[in-house]
């Protein structure tokens, strides 16, 4: 099996290409050859043997340089994410609309029909939401970034049914708890108040605690990306973008979660802060979905914001739960 | 007022420009110049001033030049009809995708902030449906046609959102009775079968006449991009893409109507040849539209199919309802 990722120097991309490397195989199909696209150069994984190319998808003669690959499986993680979309339009634009459409088109025109793993997200919707969001509520985006992602799911469904692809579109919920800095995702308070805590710096959260939205940990994210790898694409049918499932809390729900995993110690290094600019946007997010597509067809994502926590501790911080300074 | 209109050429463009010239305003304003554009050179308008561009509006430097105008209103028009897009895969996203994509960001770029008025259609609607489609409907187009039309609503809601145009999407209905020969659109027999028969020519009905489809005048339909062309933003809120209204009949139905205003001799002409290519197309269309949100902002269709056929012998034929020969 031939793969291809791009965004493979990003978060998931990493964690990603770290469990193939582990894995060795996708469904039971051996990885032969992994080809890994950033704009900036992606670290190549222990024990696999991997290609990188690193540069602008959208630019000349980038994505036939990816198609000429021959993948049968692509990870399309590449994209600027949402803050960085609404602050730079062209960028956003370039990237996340021309990049898909450069990559689809290059891969239609060299024609090794791979199965297409897309990252979506739920930015594609914009409110008002009622309370649930079913799995046909009507995308109405309020971003640049939620409409590139759309348009690209759009292109997704109407390659696969012209059969150029066969793609999965992924609308993934907040990837909660994020190592690592923040990066420009209005969305970031969600991880900072959990790992600046537990890590035992002062995190800020802009937003009311009443605020309800739904979140997956990054190790349920690469799950649904190699679930999404071997599906059988006759029981996903015509509709090929799916939301993923999640686990919808409060953030004061996040906060008592931590609480009860770490003690109460962290909590105090959270400063509420509100801030008028990110409030504008959290507060046209939706906040929970049906998901049940996604989880009749076998998407699974964790059942408790405590365990989000845990997997943190487990992947990020070698298992061991940070004791306050006594 | 600087007046631009893409796909002047074709016939709804045709019409529109014949209005604007009998008109001399837009709303009280008067029109200052009028720039046309299509692939092949429409007709200057009698009465007014106006200058045309031929040529791709994907091509390079070709967005750019009719950006230069400055309009303060555009009617963007062009595009390749849902036949021919399915057709010719890579001909319909130069033209309907990549063309709108290009004269969006000329007029990002050059700064005039126009209004934009974008024939979008209800082929952004894909199977199944409810009974009448409400407003809210989520839109998962089963052409390339209809996913092209879509992208550019997103495109358009977007752009309007970041402040780069003031765009007001229209969803028309199939157009009828379309004058001139058939094109390459899938619903062409809706028309054929009134235009044909009061013509004294066969026609063949591909599909049964069971099928119930919405359909609006041509006259209408230049009724609805004038009174998008005026209206005030404020009152169509964020979603800038509206469903149009029409009128919602079966093929047995336009027939009968055609037979109250004609006699039954026409009818004759109207031969039934079942093609299941069509139908293939036709089964998964919308057939029933609510338009809350268009009918509250005061665009009107007609009422009945006997006023679209009147209306085509009003303005196609002189006036005169054709007598079969005694």
């Amino acid at each position: 099996m031939r793969i291809l990722v791009t965004g493979a120097a990003g978060m998931i991309g990493q964690k990603l290409v770290a469990r193939l490397a582990a894995e060795g195989h996708v469904g039971g199909r051996p990885i032969a050859a992994l080809l890994l696209h950033d704009v900036v150069a992606p670290a190549a994984p222990p024990g696999l043997a991997a290609e990188s190319v690193t540069g602008d998808l959208a630019g000349p003669g980038a994505a036939a340089e990816l198609a000429a690959f021959r993948p049968d499986l692509v990870f399309h993680l590449a994209g600027v994410v949402s803050g960085e979309a609404e602050a730079d339009f062209e960028l956003g634009y370039r990237v996340n609309l021309h990049g898909t459409l450069a990559l689809f088109e290059a891969l239609r025109q060299a024609g090794s029909h791979p199965r297409l793993v897309y990252a979506s997200s739920i930015a594609v919707f914009g409110a008002p939401f009622p309370e649930v969001i079913p799995d046909d509520f009507h995308p109405v985006p309020l971003t640049s970034y939620g409409t590139q992602k759309l348009m690209g799911e759009l292109l997704l469904n109407d390659y696969t049914r012209r059969g150029f692809l066969d793609g999965i579109g992924l609308r993934l919920p907040t990837i909660c708890v994020r190592p690592g800095r923040p990066n420009k995702a209005a969305s970031g308070f969600f991880s900072s108040i959990i790992r600046e805590p537990l890590a035992g710096r002062e995190a800020v959260l802009p937003v009311p605690r009443e605020v309800v939205h739904t979140h997956a940990s990054p190790r349920a994210a690469v799950g649904f990306l190699l679930h999404a790898a071997t599906l059988d694409a006759a029981a996903i049918g015509a509709r090929r973008n799916l939301t993923m499932p999640g686990v919808a809390v409060s953030v004061a729900e996040e906060i008592a979660a931590l609480g009860r995993v770490a003690g109460e110690a962290p909590l105090a290094l959270i400063r509420d802060a509100p801030d008028p600019a990110v409030w504008a946007i959290v507060r046209n997010w939706p906040t929970r979905f049906a998901a049940t597509r996604a989880r009749d067809l076998g998407f699974a994502a964790e059942t408790s914001f405590e365990e989000i926590i845990r997997i943190h501790i487990a992947d990020e911080l070698g298992g061991v739960v940070p004791r306050p300074a006594s």
